[in-house]
């Protein structure tokens, strides 16, 4: 592991081992909270947004197999973490499934855009078409902005809640780090603690603001 | 409500439309199940076939649509016997969870194929489509009776366990037909209560020969 480290297929095996998991647990998270959903288009939309983490699964364990790596095998490594965040942020309603969706999937999606570009060619351009905006970006807005409208008195609590996601985010993420070394080599290889640096800052800022689009604080 | 209760139409809309939710809730249920499967195979093959129960839900409620019915009014009449269905009917185990799908999915799927034969061609072509066997069936066999095979003690529990399922599947039907005029009308309007019996025999045969295939007794 040491000396194949820094070999860039193995991080980009790792990378879309990383992100195939990510995926497969958001659809049967997301599946299973559309049951909480208040009524049927929210549900609706929640049941259709997790069948797209299902065929974003699809297409990351396609090129796994295409590059020759063994799914399953690719995902193994980042099942404790990711289990460990999910069952660390297990949401208690609605509200938090929605804040965790779009704060979760919004921190995912801007740390895996950062370092897919250190990655092969066709390995960055599948985790960006992966990691498209969804429609439930702006659907979740609305329905945590309209719920505060009507109930000042949620903000205080989902703000809490971010904040608990974010710290859970980064915890299990350095776990992640500390033992992938193929994945970390993948940033800290082709850039400078510096950058490493200012990548953090700006996954966090633009944390802040998907926080304070919800009309929550950071 | 009496007086529209023998509309096929109204028949055909009350037939989709508790097909609808039955496959939105086998989506949510199946989707999180999928995390106590034991291995990846299993896994994969539980969310892929949650995302065929998605499927059908979307191809049922465009019928809906094209009826010029509201999907989730249609729906509506259903959700409290559904819902209370799954309630009761919670999986403890990976094994539980496949002998639920397996055994509920052939129930459900006997069912409905015999009283789609009284509905609208149109309705009733597209009833046969979606409830087309799939590949689950195959493979909840495999993994039933490999379990046994290993363990020959939890079949008397998974027996039990089928036994329960279909008492509760049945008595939510009784539930439904009970207060469904238009839907109950479909069958008993167009048969005697002679072939209504006979269905009945159809299908708990149907549904001992399911046990059977599992290894399990009725």
């Amino acid at each position: 592991m040491d000396e194949g480290g820094r070999s860039p297929d193995l991080a980009d095996v790792e990378l879309l081992g990383l992100l195939s998991y990510l995926q497969l647990t958001a659809f049967s998270r997301l599946a299973a909270d559309a049951e909480m959903a208040p009524g049927y288009p929210q549900r609706a939309a929640a049941a259709r947004m997790a069948v797209g983490h299902y065929q974003c699964f699809e297409a990351l364990t396609e090129r796994l197999a295409a590059l020759g790596a063994d799914p399953p095998s690719s995902m193994r490594p980042f099942m404790a973490p990711i289990d460990a965040f999910h069952s660390r942020t297990r949401p208690n309603s609605w509200l938090q499934s929605l804040v965790k969706v779009y704060v979760g999937d919004g921190i995912a999606q801007d740390f895996y855009r950062e370092i897919s570009l250190y990655a092969a060619p066709g390995t960055r351009d599948l985790v960006h078409s992966v990691l498209r905006d969804t429609e439930l970006a702006d659907f979740a807005v609305a329905e945590v902005k309209s719920a505060i409208a009507r109930d000042s008195a949620v903000a205080g609590p989902l703000a809490l809640w971010g904040r608990r996601l974010v710290g859970e985010a980064f915890t299990q993420a350095q776990h992640i780090a500390a033992e992938r070394d193929a994945l970390a080599s993948l940033v800290v290889s082709e850039t400078d603690l510096g950058e490493l640096g200012r990548m953090f800052t700006r996954i966090t800022s633009a944390h802040e603001d998907r926080m304070a689009r919800l009309g929550l604080s950071a």
